[in-house]
């Protein structure tokens, strides 16, 4: 008889949990046989003494083994997905999926709302009058097969202990583990069906890993736990240390994408989007040329399907906040650092983002970047513009605001957006 | 604002926690304002990080002030208890308490039931007819100021944090925590209001604490703790490879201890007993010698006052169990090993100990040691007595004893029961 006390001592102590009593804990934890107090227990000790390769992945099996499993065997085109670990002003799945669809292979991409100061991809596309989230599996592979991309809301059935799980360890300090956090995200990806996976982990002031070494880690154990689990998959190590692009918030992230996919936009977010769906042609073993897509048209062709195809009004006008505030330069000099979580947070607090799961997003609040590190500005120049449906919220964006940028003498050492690649 | 979710983090990654976080924490948790999922991970992060002296101070002050603090100061002599850290056969206390106000001492000894293959005192006095656990504060103090000797059950008044603690640490594995287990114990030996404490800790295969080295860091944590806490703590490490004395279970061992006090008994019953006497009457400033007290009847007489005291007769018979089966020797040798936790599961096992707070035990049941680690044996020679109200429990005590004993041509050596003393 297994006891959940003897595998969180098992765990504590160091040693290597069967995989029986794995799968036996992730799902009696997902039924409720096993308390919230002893699941917590068991996931600080993983903290503190992590997971093998072999109990992650028999881990991340169990978790999936909770809920449904997409089939895409249908889908008649290579299918590979992107994953990225989150950051500020990161709108790329938005150009990479119709991108990576134009050039042939099919992107199926399941997606999350934000929490926090960084936004969730399907809340930007929610910025477009009539576009929906939800689909029902029958459509998201219909979509798939028709128009070779879709974005939709993850459902409730992929990895429900996932859902348990992140709950829990969000209210018991557990978040920081590096197989905690592959098995979160993997557990989705591999449910979902794709049959290849880019994962975009970001490094810096932004992101959820602040150093390079343990985003090298969690890169590394992704994609070890993707491709023993019959995914193949690559990471890229990209820089988030101030927001990808100009624009953060939602429309206004949508505007800055449907630009790039016009053939102009920031060349940061040109590069990253370019190189990621590089990494996914390459993996779905499709022969095409993703720069040659974004300026011939056919990717913003495919654009324009996706949000039909959900809804959506590609023409219709997005939403515009109804108050602006500019904040400009208090000092003349090279613009050395424009923080990204500093950025991220004014954006969340001006209405972008939600601090609760239930809480509504504003469609037209944001910040845009008029400046970007790297470039000269004159004291009293503009360098961001707020926007927020509230004059209220400006004063608390204001306070985020506070250690922000760094103006100098000196021109900054400007490193590579894309720093590594993982396989 | 302190937030539950912080102090977990803090500690996770070996910060110091804050004397008013600690208290917030402690208070908030046992009005079920932090979620018992939330002090699960607490424990755990501790387990691995551990407390600093000042944190621990703290925290075991923070659990005294969740309820009562007793009030001895009308108790017309020096004050010393005595805890010991629970053994096979350890019916010391009992012997103890008399022996000590016999000299002149009071001894308020607030004691628990047992749990598992070690007996608790107020189970062993439950055996005598009429004697009862339960007494007011007021009735306490009246017993300690007369007949300067109580050992009764320890309220629900008493630092009600351990209460909600221990229970939760025993289902998340977080038993083991030197921290943990040190607050545990001296939380309540403080709120007892003793002015002095000689803690017994016992170390071996029949004990909590199995390696030397771990019982004298709790040792040396527990006795630091006392004495920063205004009591004066010293501590014995006690053998405890094989039982104490050769009676384990209830009446067995108040028999053994009414032996004790009538001047015969086992050696390493006699030797502990007298060696905790003198640390207690030393750390009490009372100057006597408890080898006479115990020679000339003087604790006996002390002894008959605290059981009538508490409604108990001295002189009615005890119980005895309904059934009995002797268990002989394999071999004929020298008995070089007779393991305390075979034994002590046997008797358990027998009825004279429970699996949950709530079982009731059987007065009369329990092992017989009729043979010591360091005597000869012949084959077939009886070598202990199992005692047991049901006869069906005889098979169960059996399997406990499957690898109990060591017999062999070369007489064993036999360490100290007394290993050292640690101030």
């Amino acid at each position: 008889m297994t006891d959940a006390i003897d595998l969180i001592r098992a765990k504590r102590d160091g040693h290597v949990l069967a995989d029986a009593d794995i799968r036996w804990l992730i799902d009696a934890y997902t039924r409720g046989l096993v308390a919230d107090e002893q699941m917590s227990a068991m996931t600080m000790a993983i903290f503190f003494n992590g997971l093998a390769p072999a109990e992650l992945r028999t881990w991340t099996d169990a978790m999936i083994g909770t809920g449904k499993r997409l089939d895409l065997s249908s889908v008649p085109a290579p299918t590979v997905d992107k994953h990225s670990t989150g950051g500020v002003g990161d709108k790329v799945s938005l150009i990479l999926a119709p991108l990576v669809a134009s050039c042939g292979a099919a992107v199926p991409q399941l997606s999350g709302r934000g929490l926090g100061h960084t936004g969730g991809t399907v809340d930007k596309l929610e910025a477009i009058p009539g576009w929906r989230a939800g689909l029902s599996a029958r459509e998201f592979i219909d979509l798939l097969s028709t128009v070779r991309c879709v974005i939709c809301a993850a459902g409730e059935e992929l990895a429900p202990a996932d859902r348990k799980l992140y709950a829990l360890r969000d209210v018991t300090g557990t978040v920081e583990s590096i197989p905690l956090i592959a098995s979160s995200i993997m557990s989705k990806k591999i449910a979902e069906g794709t049959q290849a996976l880019v994962l975009d982990v970001k490094v810096g002031s932004g992101a959820f890993m602040r150093e390079i070494g343990a985003a090298r880690e969690l890169a590394r154990t992704m994609v070890r736990l993707g491709t023993e689990s019959g995914v193949r998959t690559t990471a890229l190590l990209t820089a988030m240390d101030s927001p990808l692009g100009r624009a953060v918030g939602n429309a206004v992230e949508v505007r800055e994408s449907i630009e790039v996919l016009s053939g102009a936009g920031p060349a940061d977010l040109i590069e990253v989007t370019l190189e990621l769906a590089r990494e996914m042609l390459k993996l779905a073993g499709v022969a095409a040329d993703p720069a040659a897509a974004l300026a011939d048209g056919r990717a913003m062709a495919s654009w324009r399907a996706m949000i039909a195809g959900q809804g959506g009004d590609p023409d219709a006008p997005l939403p515009v906040a109804a108050h602006s505030r500019v904040v400009v330069a208090p000092a003349s000099g090279w613009l050395r650092r424009l923080d990204a979580l500093a950025v991220g947070t004014a954006a969340w607090r001006l209405g972008a983002g939600r601090a609760r799961k239930e809480d509504p997003v504003s469609a037209g609040a944001g910040v845009i970047c008029l400046v970007k590190p790297g470039e000269r500005v004159q004291e009293g120049q503009p360098l961001l513009e707020l926007l927020a449906d509230e004059p209220g919220r400006f004063g608390r964006a204001m306070e985020a605001l506070a250690d922000w940028i760094e103006i100098g003498p000196q021109a900054p050492v400007i490193g590579p957006v894309v720093i590594e690649r993982v396989t």
